[in-house]
């Protein structure tokens, strides 16, 4: 297949909230070198649909949003989905399998994909049956997962002739970022709040467990067991956000960090703090091997434009993969995809 | 094929010199895991022929060290060969066209293999073909080129939605480094001789156009035209390596440049400086690109252990690729292979 040399790569944009109106816009400038078009967008949100994508995003498109994946799927016949729907993997079970079976390769932000293989068994025999069946790559990506925690973690490790440990911090200023991420990490909450949100579960950031995942598979280091801790960041003063407003002493956002163990050591450590305030945001892996690697995104990756980039970048990567339930680990090193738009 | 799983890779050194030695005492530390074995190696250096590889790398190894490629290939019928003899592309093709046709795949050190489509079109012609008709994949790779201002570069725009421009910034303490690198740089020598030996070509570092070349490819820009130039760093004191003396006045080492354009603007700038002394030895990656990504190893790569490990680094990864002549921007991304030895 000759897909962006020959003919234009089909892109059908699965969800269409602040990822996905990103990755929407991001895919219609990109779609004016020629290489690839933006051929259907489908929302279940009935306050979108039937309307111009060209509308939603504040670009040129007439693209309908439907609510109907089924229907754009079969109409489009697109070569790629950029699926940005949910968190979880029981969510977007259902919605990765028709895409697969329309014939369509996938890129997903759904947190619980970039590894998905011991928490979910099933659903992932099933997703990587189906795409070998259909002869696509299916991968979930992002910043985060999807690289600032695991991918930038093994490209730290691949000069080292040891390893003997990795660790990893990510320091991220929520105040600078959407307001659905803001309330994700609970900022301007109580702490007594924060507790009983947490105490019900699917609070914090998802997909901290699968960077850790990623780089045990991708050092090829079996998990013998791992921690996962959530606390909150309280903050120290008044801060005030475009979308909400942190008095002192309530919660800033979280610290969230993650540790894997392999005869009884840590050998891979994952530190993320989000919150509202930060004060030296950056993304750091500490490599404890030889040589020693301290490497640093100096003011961090920003996040939202990253995750829509990452997916997108992605697109050619899933096309040329062999078939099956990919991982960033398993795909060549990542680049950006046509970089001037 | 199941290498590494059912059986152990068989791996043959071929060249002894200062990275050979050292790959090939790593690869005897990482075959205590039972994941691969070094089954031969080839030097054509009398002195070191007919020794066993353990005297000369302080190992234990009773591998014969051989002058006959030939010979060692046919009886060893390795997996993979790692080949540290030359920088040089003409002066490699036939040792690499033997290992191909041995059958076995290739990593090797060679300055001029990380990306030789341009500057030697018939070699890798030749060298691809012959690959593919014997199913092996064969990489020229090393810390850099390799890593450090090509490998790094295209990660750090992976998140990047748009990029205008990649700076990369190589500062390394010669002083540090092993003996032949520190001569390789003009260390001690004065501006006239440094000159002199410039002016007949073949001084400075060795693979930085085909690291602006792989950046150029990775992004898909097509080269309009390229710079590259190579000065003195001259030292302002007197400095004492364990190998020589640096007079003030005298040259410290290298400062060599390179540059891609396009649209008559330079999208990708090389800058490696190496010598005696340098101040703070770091990697930097510089995208000018949304979001803007400041990359940096701290510190820097350690050269000398950084180049044997991604070579070594290399070996799961050359076996599991398609056949022909590949490039580090089509592997999986780099981490470490046997991290615990």
């Amino acid at each position: 297949m000759s897909i962006g040399e020959n003919r234009s790569i089909r892109v059908v944009q699965y969800g269409l909230g602040p990822i996905g109106q990103g990755a929407a816009k991001l895919i219609l400038k990109k779609a004016q070198s020629g290489q690839l078009e933006l051929v259907g967008a489908i929302d279940i949100d009935p306050e979108k649909a039937n309307k111009t994508l060209g509308s939603l995003v504040d670009a040129s498109s007439d693209v309908i949003i439907s609510s109907d994946a089924e229907a754009v799927l079969a109409k489009t016949q697109p070569d790629v989905v950029v699926h940005t729907t949910s968190s979880f993997m029981p969510q977007v079970e259902q919605q990765l399998l028709q895409c697969i079976r329309s014939g369509a390769a996938i890129v997903s932000s759904t947190e619980e994909l970039p590894y998905p293989f011991d928490r979910y068994p099933v659903i992932t025999k099933t997703l990587d049956s189906a795409a070998k069946e259909n002869g696509v790559a299916i991968l979930g990506t992002g910043v985060n997962p999807g690289y600032a925690m695991d991918v930038l973690a093994l490209v730290a490790t691949g000069v080292c002739t040891r390893v003997r440990s990795v660790t990893v911090q990510r320091r991220v200023d929520a105040g600078l970022r959407r307001e659905p991420l803001q309330k994700k990490v609970g900022a301007g909450i109580t702490v007594d709040a924060f507790q009983k949100r947490q105490a019900k579960g699917g609070f914090g950031h998802i997909g901290l467990v699968e960077s850790l995942r990623l780089v045990m598979h991708g050092l090829g280091w079996p998990i013998e067991r791992f921690t996962e801790e959530l606390e909150p960041v309280i903050s120290e003063r008044k801060i005030e956000t475009p979308y909400l407003t942190v008095q002192s002493g309530r919660v800033a956002g979280i610290k969230h960090t993650a540790q894997a163990f392999m005869n009884h050591k840590a050998v891979v450590s994952l530190d993320l703090r989000m919150y509202v305030g930060a004060d030296q945001p950056e993304d750091r892996v500490i490599v404890d091997g030889d040589p020693p690697i301290n490497l640093v995104v100096e003011d961090g990756i920003f996040g939202d434009t990253a995750t829509v980039a990452a997916l997108v970048n992605a697109i050619p990567q899933v096309l040329s993969a062999s078939p099956g339930l990919r991982t960033v680990a398993d795909l060549p090193v990542p680049r950006c995809f046509l970089p001037e738009v």
